[in-house]
């Protein structure tokens, strides 16, 4: 028997999956993916970025069908989905499935709490469309790895949609034909382009990918047709998208090995690169105890792309912030934290800030794995102070523990929507397979 | 001095524009664009794919600032954007620069008379603003082909959006630096398979190239930034999209050569390469006095490329008889016509259709252009008769004269509004200079 096209095999894996064929496993990081999802919303939903694209949407909000999370506008199911998703990537502080360095959340889930809002839907119906919404912009976006992102694809956008789309799919009880046409409307609506990150545009292209896999997934659900060979096909997304196309990645141990497995959460909201930097500032600073005038230069140690990516003295607001190490290092030393309010516009104007960061310095060591990062603290009294980190928080080898997600993503409404009762909303995420209204976590979010 | 980059050059062009820099020849091409697009979208508002799509759409339908062209809906800009331009596509009717084989009108038109409606635009401002979104879509259109199309993309939508985003930016009167960022956005989100072609899903693509041209623009105003270099960049569109880069074609003789005088406008609602065919068919048929079962077989000349493209003896639907020699010949020998009606699935389920179809056969001829075409018609008595047609109509050669551009477009109401008052609304959109209110075409339009 010949195996099905690539696009059709995705689409029979997910209408045909049962929740019994969910391992435990995956179903646990399904639920910790929701629990960051809706954390970093709330700390990015009065973002600059956001805040201007409710005031430019909100003439085309439709039938009140949807809540933004952590704010009080409802609107229809694709604008809600659109500034959800910004709103869960504005911060840079995502989940990140580390094979990819895609952000599967972002895309995948608000379409579903859009749906269980205007449709209605059980907490372990929307888990499930979850799980394998995460796998499916995950397998396609493996499948066109390395070479679609290098190229510019911004995968997240690009990749996230096929996810949105299945997901939303999933939920609707498509069949296996709809489901297919789900994906070929979210093949052609596939966009965004790395040129954009760094500036707002970049929340355009997450948000459009949540909104249009939704949109796909309604429209394949009225009937409206699509190519059936989206993915593959002559003239179709891997081959447009990517010059390493192996479609074979994209379907090879299906329902077996699962990608959100590989999905990691960031504990800083910045690149994840810096994470062991990060880690170990954090640490030398609990040990230094004299003023940080005192310090006469950090020199920090890693795999050579964290220089190369990261090697940016010159710091002109919160954004670049987020992709300087120099910033990074100076800002933990002195506030002892690194969070959303160390990667603010204040904060990279900070006179302080600005100081320190002119005695940070990287060095290359080849030999490092990309986890790892040696920072030294060298003082004007010619003592020092190092600190090797091996593995950093957010990286496979160390994990987020359930702790320290939860403290991250209560920072995360502290900053941007301190009136939601975070242990109540976590409660009830983490208890989401019994939840019968799935809707009950949007409503959670936003002011009375 | 240094010239600014590419994306900044063609925002400055666009903001920078004058009315009285327009030559004659281009603003009476604009017209024709314009006569031509709201014809289309006339004709093809009623199609099943539109039907579909307004009914998924409209509980987001916000507020009621912009009508759908030939129905009664009244939604926001985007949606009416999405819906006019999905319309004025669905029926392969469109204008067609030659140069790229991209049909400007249909991504750059709608976010125009929606502005119109909901903010107020003059006829010549609009008019302005059309030839000036159609010039950057050609122009962008210009510097990635042909690889961009090659390899898969599907360029009415992926560089339409490109127009679209520099129009409504022009209505908005963006300065440059917006007017960058709008194109920003319209760079991340460009998207849009040739694998759609065939489905309905090519609808979503051409729709969103005009929804999110118009949003780009929309959110630009506000102040929302984008990659300055969303072209040029490192990992802009143009490296994304193609392997064969040539960034001075986006600018070279701006404001002095002018895309919008390669537009041709399609006589038959087909494949391009079929019109000389048609043509002959159609010349032929006057002089064939025999009935039709008396033909035996017709023989078609052209290029080769006529034969890849169009050597479909097996027809499914309307949508795959738009690009069947077979089907083109059959149906206009037997009905005299090449029209809307004559590309339907009930035309192509035809039993006589079907039945000549099998007698139809393509031959190469390396020799002609692929604006001409030979036809023989060899009949039972062993007698034949042969046309041929150098430069077929709707070529660079034989462009559509203002009589038949307005007997296409009454085809196009008559079939998809009939209760449009066509004389009154051709009449008003070639007075389009003179027009106060721009979205009194619009009114005349939707059904009373």
């Amino acid at each position: 028997m010949i195996a099905p096209p690539i696009t059709r095999q995705l689409a029979d894996f997910v209408a045909g999956s049962n929740w019994r064929d969910i391992p435990a496993e995956v179903r646990r990081e399904g639920i910790r993916g929701l629990i960051n999802y809706v954390g970093c919303a709330l700390g990015g939903c009065s973002d600059e970025a956001i805040v201007l694209a409710v005031g430019v949407l909100s003439p085309s909000f439709g039938a009140p069908q949807a809540g933004v999370i952590g704010r009080g506008e409802r609107c229809d199911m694709l604008n809600a989905a659109f500034l959800n998703a910004a709103s869960a990537n504005v911060l840079e502080y995502d989940d990140t499935h580390l094979p990819t360095v895609m952000h599967p959340a972002a895309p995948v889930a608000p379409g579903l709490f859009a749906l269980a809002e205007a449709r209605g839907a059980g907490g372990q119906e929307l888990l499930h469309a979850f799980i394998l919404g995460v796998e499916v912009s995950c397998r396609v976006g493996n499948a066109v790895m390395p070479h679609h992102y290098r190229r510019g694809a911004h995968i997240t956008a690009t990749c996230g949609i096929f996810g949105a789309a299945a997901a939303a799919g999933k939920l609707l009880g498509l069949d296996p034909v709809r489901m297919n046409w789900a994906l070929g409307h979210a093949a052609t609506q596939s966009a965004g382009l790395v040129e954009s990150l760094g500036s707002m545009s970049k929340s355009i292209g997450v948000g459009n990918a949540a909104r249009n896999g939704l949109m796909g997934a309604l429209f394949a659900e009225a009937g409206f047709t699509a190519a059936e060979s989206a993915i593959e096909g002559k003239y179709g997304f891997a081959v447009v998208g990517s010059d390493t196309v192996e479609l074979g990645k994209a379907v090879s141990g299906l329902g077996k090995q699962w990608e959100i497995l590989a999905n990691a959460y960031k504990p800083y909201p910045c690149g994840v690169v810096l994470f062991p930097v990060l880690d170990a500032v954090l640490e030398l600073r609990k040990r230094i105890d004299v003023p940080v005038d005192q310090i006469k230069e950090v020199v920090v140690r890693g795999h050579p792309l964290l220089r190369e990516r990261t090697d940016r003295p010159e710091v002109g607001d919160g954004r670049s912030a987020k992709v300087s190490l120099q910033h990074g290092v100076a800002v933990a030393l002195l506030q002892g934290a690194a969070g959303i309010a160390q990667f603010t516009d204040a904060a990279a104007a900070d006179p302080n800030v600005l100081a320190l960061r002119a005695r940070v310095m990287a060095e290359d060591d080849a030999a490092m794995p990309v986890e790892s990062a040696m920072v030294e603290v060298r003082f004007a009294d010619r003592s020092s102070l190092s600190e090797h980190v091996k593995d950093g928080r957010g990286t496979p080898g160390r994990p987020m523990s359930d702790v320290e997600l939860d403290a991250k993503v209560s920072e995360c409404a502290a900053f941007g929507a301190p009136f939601v009762d975070m242990p109540a909303l976590i409660a009830a995420i983490r208890d989401i397979e019994t939840l019968g209204d799935a809707a009950h976590i949007i409503r959670m979010t936003v002011p009375a």
